[in-house]
């Protein structure tokens, strides 16, 4: 718990200065002024949370913690066997999966960490092992870990994002991987937004409209077995996260302890951003939502942020795909904050001095 | 004329088969099948187009039109002084621009063509002259140019595509540099939506309420006097239509002549879709709407052409600026379909088979 409080209470507000740096800029460069619309919202953004009015997006890293859900399983709801949790941290390890090659795109390393995989498998070296256990418990009929096993991986997650930060950070994107992780995350924006699990509750990676119902019934049954307390985001985790959950979390505090922006990538990794910003509401001025999830229900939860997405291109894929491409984009708006010609550079006619 | 005929005869239908090639690669790679929602369309559209399961957006191109616009000047309506256009051709003639730090971003070379600069400025080398008249007349008091211009402006568009695409191109983006092309813009807009010019015309780079209103009457006064034919294209460009806005869609047809994707910048770029789309319906498979232009009644405008922008960042700046981000997105589309895993590759269940 120690690491955990003291990270959270490293976490300051944006450098107003900075951003007052940045905005000047923005209207001081050769277009009409907010003429790059939410562009330039996010490069003065990122100059807050990094505290320089010309800010760096250089080194980025995507974070992919992946972790087992026994309650699709168990109550039969799974869109897919649970060893290809295990399967795909293989393909990641091995540059195969749809967050490498995305990440590639936009120049980010994948920095893929175990935090809960059930299934037996070979861990290469280049997968972290912070493994708290062998995947979330059956939350339809007690609580996903222990209070301890929360704090620990939330813990972890903090650890994987301070080691990483050591061979330099400008800006992370957290995803994930998880068969049945869209359970435990629809239980937790149930939870907090006060909708019904209907209305926060989707299909995942692909199930049919009857398994769906029973979905819902399962995360009904998780919310009134456990009685998750939403004021104590750590029992929350508890009683109806997961592993890989915990980890997302905890990247998530530590980069915002370290003024790094935070890509947070779809539908779980936003149910991490809340539990995040629950432990510290600071955190949200440092958390940009890549895109609008497919899942159904996604528009409740990224209100409850008070963010609208940067993107809305139907993706559900999540391991951090959506984050790689809005990662782009910011180092986008950077680079026209930092490159585009101002006024006086260019010798054009500034039409706000006629 | 005769350039143009050839052109527009020469453009052939998306081919089917590269599509389903396409189509059955993105159904076998280690994902949850569709997951990756419209990165795959996208990526599936850019195989139709190049006739190639497997096509390459590595060669990329933005190509920047520039004209002036003597109807904004004459009826007072315009957002800044003329000279901005040639300020800005040189602005980005030397890399300093907006669509320079964002083509570079993408990867793209920008290729800036003089349509119709009316203003005296030295001419670098760089910029391609291809200059038609010193800016479109006035159109609120008649046509924007004869009807010979017209074609000479369109087939120009199409050289300046041609003479490019020598060098090497799997994809372009068409954009824009020109005070005041708003107003023929939103008159084109109005013929061919159908709806009162009120409702497709805003404050383009930055005119107060009382300015916009007076734009409006001038689009209508611009309609009544020179009643384009909406089923003539060619007239209508001529009459209501600008140098750039000739070149753009030159550009465009030139590219779908030779199987390039060709991503439409904004609001501007949209009108010379339409145009280009009147001119070959078969067109319309070509384009990719790049972000929904923050200028009033855009809506309505991408609508008409069957498709949802790509992005939705409020850009309002043309150039070429929304896309370079768009091409971006497609490149990582097309990377996403030939380098992600298969299930067979990777050793990853295949739960489609199960």
């Amino acid at each position: 718990m120690e690491l955990l409080k003291k990270t959270l209470s490293e976490i300051q507000p944006l450098d107003e200065k900075a951003m007052d740096g940045a905005r000047a800029r923005q209207n001081d460069l050769t277009k009409p002024l907010g003429s790059l619309g939410r562009m330039e919202d996010l490069s003065i953004q990122v100059a807050g949370i990094q505290g320089k009015a010309l800010p760096d997006v250089k080194h980025k890293a995507i974070f992919t913690f992946a972790g087992d859900h026994h309650v699709v399983f168990e109550e039969n709801i799974a869109s897919a066997p649970m060893e290809i949790t295990a399967q795909q941290v293989l393909n990641f390890a091995t540059h195969g999966g749809a967050v490498n090659i995305l990440a590639d795109h936009c120049g980010a390393r994948v920095v893929v960490t175990d935090m809960g995989v059930a299934t037996e498998y070979p861990r290469p070296e280049s997968v972290i092992n912070k493994k708290v256990g062998d995947g979330a418990a059956n939350i339809a009929k007690g609580p996903a870990m222990t209070e301890e096993q929360a704090i620990r991986s939330i813990e972890a997650g903090i650890e994987v994002f301070l080691d990483e930060y050591e061979k330099g950070i400008d800006i992370i994107g957290v995803g994930e991987m998880g068969i049945g992780n869209t359970t435990p995350a629809s239980a937790i924006f149930s939870l907090y937004t006060g909708k019904d699990p209907v209305d926060v509750t989707g299909p995942g990676a692909g199930i049919d409209e009857d398994t769906v119902r029973r979905k819902v019934e399962v995360i009904r049954k998780a919310l009134e077995v456990n009685n998750p307390d939403k004021n104590n985001a750590i029992d929350v985790l508890a009683k109806v996260g997961g592993f890989e959950i915990g980890g997302m979390t905890g990247a998530m505090i530590g980069a915002a302890s370290k003024k790094v922006p935070v890509v947070v990538d779809g539908f779980i990794s936003t149910a991490a951003a809340i539990l995040a910003s629950q432990l510290n509401r600071q955190i949200d001025d440092y958390l940009i939502l890549s895109h609008h999830s497919a899942e159904r229900g996604f528009g409740h939860v990224s209100g409850f942020l008070g963010q609208k997405p940067l993107l809305d291109l139907g993706l559900r894929l999540g391991e951090g795909t959506g984050a790689a491409l809005a990662i782009s984009l910011i180092e986008a708006s950077v680079k026209a904050l930092k490159e585009i010609r101002t006024f006086s550079q260019a010798g054009v006619t500034d039409i706000k001095e006629l």
